[in-house]
């Protein structure tokens, strides 16, 4: 078996595991109204590669406790799916991005209405936090790393983070000129979840200080070669294979970063970012670094 | 100076730390687009009573810890206006309950579009997470207990919590028939913030897991007794002393308590809850339970 065909099956055992996991994700035993439950599920179960998920179980394994501490990681890497679902819940509705469809399935409020799309969205949020202080309490896992994960969060998910990256995207539209700003964006909306799931993963195995502060080094850079392949992609990829439309961000007129340095320009930041982010794990002396190293690797290989 | 006028004196007060509390809430530093902080701003300060911050910091006084722990409780306390703030915001959007107005200013989105007051919501929402640990990292409340906090807020926040009652008030409109129904609502859409604040408030006075429970029955009960209160001052109450008019839940064809028991039998069910609200802090045993006691009293004499 190849590298590539073993981090494929690593990615899918990570997926089966968290499919898993998100099927009966809120306690059965909470008086929940069934159709704020439903609208929950729907979303959280629509798929998509559980890429952050696996991150997590990875910088887990790495840092030294992904066996160890495999139900504790596996709470955080739920709340993350959570995060990242509710995102995409928000994102899609008529105020925001408007699409109808996800993944070839209509889109939270097309099923459920505005209104509970709304609400479902901030539900999942919420039960975020929720998922990491469950962590803590099946022990294992002390208060004070799961109070950290809960810090580094509410942080990369929220103003200074995601949310902040989502607001610069939508009063950024049409209007970027600079890399700098485009930066921004892919920092805050894109890397910064990642740089969440490495180092909540690095905490959970017991990574040191300085070990943290390389795993963030890791997450920003392939998150921003993830985002670059996505615009590479868009304009060169296989549509059989990437399931969508190629040629999407030129018809919208969309500030990419082939628009404003090149093709080719592009696929060498790819490269130079992809080589940055081995550099700071192998730096960082994990004790298992391989996945990590993997990933990167398989990120900006992939064809959808 | 009577009982009555002492609580105001004090609600006044805490209302006064809290708006200087919210004057600054999201750090200075972080890099944060303009525009989202001042959506968020601008509904932070757009006034209400802030009798939920003034919970907290009433029952961290009366578990023995509000002058010691003042700092850690302020952060908790702006954890849950930031919790209240954004689900006003989400309230208000054309998708829900299609407010124009709030507290005589236009409604955040109003103001700032319906994406940003989205976003704005959910940056709220994620950022009261950040504050309670906060509360921790600045010393004198442990990880234990900052990360029982953090359950708490995510669950009675969240889907089985306050989402979960503004769905089922949603799917209730015009429908609800029971007693049970209506209360479900209530208990889910108010109390349960409520409990949330005397619990929060009672975790970081230090008070023992029986105290807590007894918090929670006067949490439950005077959220109750307010929003039964709420449904009688919109049937009787003075128009100039509510600053809006009355009897809208007749024009709107609204469920309420008056419309289903009878406006004597609510009177008497408020009385009955404030007593029972009031007997279990007594039972409580609690060190300084006078404020508890008074706020539970004022909030059924109000006339505002």
């Amino acid at each position: 078996m190849s590298q590539r065909d073993g981090i494929k099956a690593y990615l899918a055992q990570c997926a089966e595991a968290m499919e898993a996991a998100l099927a009966h994700s809120l306690p059965a035993e909470w008086d929940v109204p069934q159709k704020l439950r439903d609208a929950m599920q729907y979303s959280l179960e629509a798929g998509g590669k559980r890429l952050r998920p696996a991150l997590v179980l990875a910088a887990a394994e790495a840092a030294g406790g992904g066996k160890t501490h495999r139900d504790q990681t596996m709470h955080v890497a739920s709340a993350i799916e959570f995060i990242h679902t509710y995102s995409l819940i928000h994102d899609d509705l008529p105020a925001m991005d408007n699409d109808d469809f996800r993944r070839g399935k209509p889109t939270n409020h097309k099923v459920f209405g505005e209104a509970m799309a709304i609400l479902a969205g901030d539900a999942l949020l919420t039960h975020a936090f929720y998922l990491v202080t469950q962590a803590a309490s099946i022990g294992g896992l002390s208060a004070d790393t799961a109070l950290a994960i809960v810090g580094d969060m509410s942080r990369l998910a929220g103003a200074p983070g995601m949310v902040g990256g989502q607001v610069a995207d939508m009063l950024g539209e049409q209007g970027i000129t600079s890399i700098g700003e485009l930066e921004y964006i892919h920092l805050h909306k894109t890397s910064d979840l990642i740089v969440f799931c490495v180092t909540a993963g690095g905490r959970i195995g017991g990574a040191t200080p300085r070990q943290l502060e390389l795993l963030s080094a890791y997450g920003r850079n392939i998150g921003l070669a993830f985002q670059i392949q996505d615009d590479i992609l868009d304009l060169i990829g296989d549509e059989r294979k990437l399931g969508k439309k190629t040629n999407s961000d030129v018809e919208q007129n969309k500030v990419t970063y082939p628009f404003l340095i090149g093709l080719e320009e592009s696929k060498a930041q790819v490269e130079r970012l992809t080589q940055a982010a081995k550099s700071a794990i192998l730096d960082a002396e994990l004790a298992s670094p391989e996945r990590l190293l993997e990933i990167a690797d398989y990120l900006v290989q992939r064809d959808h």
